[in-house]
């Protein structure tokens, strides 16, 4: 595996429900965050100004999934361990490791796509290869 | 005053916070769309259509407010009933009264421009005036 | 398998990410909502009088994962399908087929357990037997 | 006026909408937060051993406004300055001043009240004196 990088976050009052504990779908919140944060650290461009350059909008999410192993509160700090576990053809997949202190708090992994705008209809988007210059950033 | 929309929302588990209760934020969230439903119901187009005709992009929020009556929680089912209070030259006042059965618990109130892109920068957007055929539709 | 429920929600302006379309995290979101909505219309009584009765505080999520197929994007009308795939003996697995009309836009699963506070510690929790009352009304 | 207190945030791309700008429900998300950071900064405990010392479960919002002066995106690291404006008897006033770097963002005010649960109906809560203590940890 190739670069790691670690995002921190703050539980706040408003992440959590009745229950006391974070509403869970604040994780796949995180993980989203955390797995910008690791491109943006990696030297990737900003998705603006990557779309002027070849066109890809972005890395959409084709399949999603967590273990939520011990629950977590507000004032909470918790941190996001992101590493591109496995690069396919047109996908990839980022995993996650959430913890708080030494504590592993949620297990996830997201599928991506490289993505671009379709060229006969703007609105609708397509997979693309991922560019070379990505894998090599994100080694 | 004119024409009068009644939007409705379920408030979910998820909606409220450790305190059992509605997290106060989500009620802008309900106003917003409230909004956006009030402009559909009397006839204006998506946005995304509207920009292809006028340019126009949508209704920036340049300020809201609300204060809060009674509180909710989840399970219950609550209604926003929105106007426009208020025509200004670039701005217009939209006013929401959000119920439970016959309990008001918000009042609520968010000034909205009508913004299009600038032409000389498509990332930064400028008020423009009312357009006619919007009052019109909005009566 | 059992007794079937579907849940209808709006997708909002708010729900969408700068891409356009639903910002992904809001579709579990969307799957707590369903899966609670599935056992209140199955008869099961809110968590509040559940826990005066029998001690079990909600359902938390151990497990969570979706694949994303279609996207959506505000103003679309969503219905998530949901049902009780499978009871093991702590947990069980909720099923949801989220559709915009005849289109599949994403198949998600979540894997819950029935909690009740520890008596030694009450701001920990722990899993116990699904109740046989909830098993019966579930079908 | 006393005690301020600074809050950082970064803005993600979920807390974007698809005009590309903050969705606004989403600042008073930070208020909140950056109010209960006011209050443990100052010294206050958290509310889960406050309401085991003096029954004080929280500080509920009665009235929130906030004047938007620039839009923000993705990536943008925002901070919130806070600091009590007012004390009443049974609210006091917090005032937030969002900037990035020197411009400011957004002019907020939340009013909000002391609260305890009812003792005839623990699922209502009452305000309450701004206790002493409180005033003098916010100095």
């Amino acid at each position: 595996m190739g670069r790691h990088h670690t995002s921190h976050f703050t539980v706040e009052f408003g992440d959590c429900d009745p229950a006391q504990i974070v509403f869970y779908p604040n994780y796949f919140r995180w993980m989203d965050a955390a797995s910008l944060r690791f491109f943006r650290a990696a030297g990737v461009p900003a998705w603006r100004e990557f779309e002027a350059e070849c066109g890809i909008i972005g890395t959409p999410v084709v399949d999603a999934s967590a273990r939520f192993l011990r629950p977590a509160s507000y004032g909470d700090l918790i941190e996001v361990d992101t590493v591109v576990a496995e690069w396919r053809g047109k996908s990839f997949v980022m995993s996650h490791i959430i913890r708080r202190d030494a504590d592993v708090l949620v297990e996830g992994r997201e599928v991506r796509v490289f993505a671009r705008r379709n060229p006969d209809d703007h609105r609708r988007v397509q997979a693309v290869e991922v560019p070379a210059s990505i894998r090599q950033w994100c080694g």
